[in-house]
């Protein structure tokens, strides 16, 4: 499974350097059915999803992935299921909340959008 | 998404009881095509599945499931994502583990097999 995960890892490289640089270009990751779930919350649709993620109530923001994991998600089409575990540092609080997100990425053309995204912060 | 929801608690609510009392049989879920990764390590089909499973090196095994979130995994198919968080506690000790599973579903008949899962502890 090489391949897919150096596909996972080349998207969540992206992803996550986007989201902690400039949030709003993320809009080229989601389309119109594109779902997100966000703390329990569900969003549809890629204006609805970057309005959530750029309206989030942080400046500064940092994910560290502690954890990678991907898997074909379907036996026809090319689409994969990336699973991250990692740290976010907010507003350089020294105390790191700890995360999980799942993407289920799509191919479109030579590259993916993100069909699927599940994020949910970890409490002890 | 009401459905959806549903299916993932009874399903979760059945793959946790199964796991935390007799995990063998937790074979009726998986299927040859079945993938699952288990800390990083890549495992394929109901044979090896169910004997990674039931090898894992403890007597007493208790899942607390902290969140559940589903999302459709395709426009075609009545599959389903599901992702969980949640605390493992191990032969009683106090201190319970952090852990991430999410399941991918696919329909068969009546029911759903599991044709991806992946876990994770999430350390600190």
């Amino acid at each position: 499974m090489t391949d897919i995960n150096a596909i996972a890892k080349q998207f969540t490289d992206f992803y996550y350097t986007t989201f902690d640089t400039n949030r709003a270009n993320l809009n080229s990751l989601y389309r119109p059915e594109s779902m997100l779930s966000w703390e329990g919350s569900p969003i549809m649709g890629v204006n609805a999803i970057v309005e959530k993620i750029t309206g989030l109530p942080f400046a500064k923001v940092q994910h560290r992935v502690t954890t990678l994991d991907a898997q074909p998600s379907s036996p026809s089409v090319a689409s994969l299921l990336v699973s991250v575990t990692g740290l976010l540092v907010i507003d350089d609080n020294e105390n790191p909340l700890q995360f999980s997100q799942i993407f289920q990425l799509i191919p479109d053309g030579s590259s993916y959008y993100v069909y699927n995204d599940i994020f949910r912060l970890n409490y002890g």
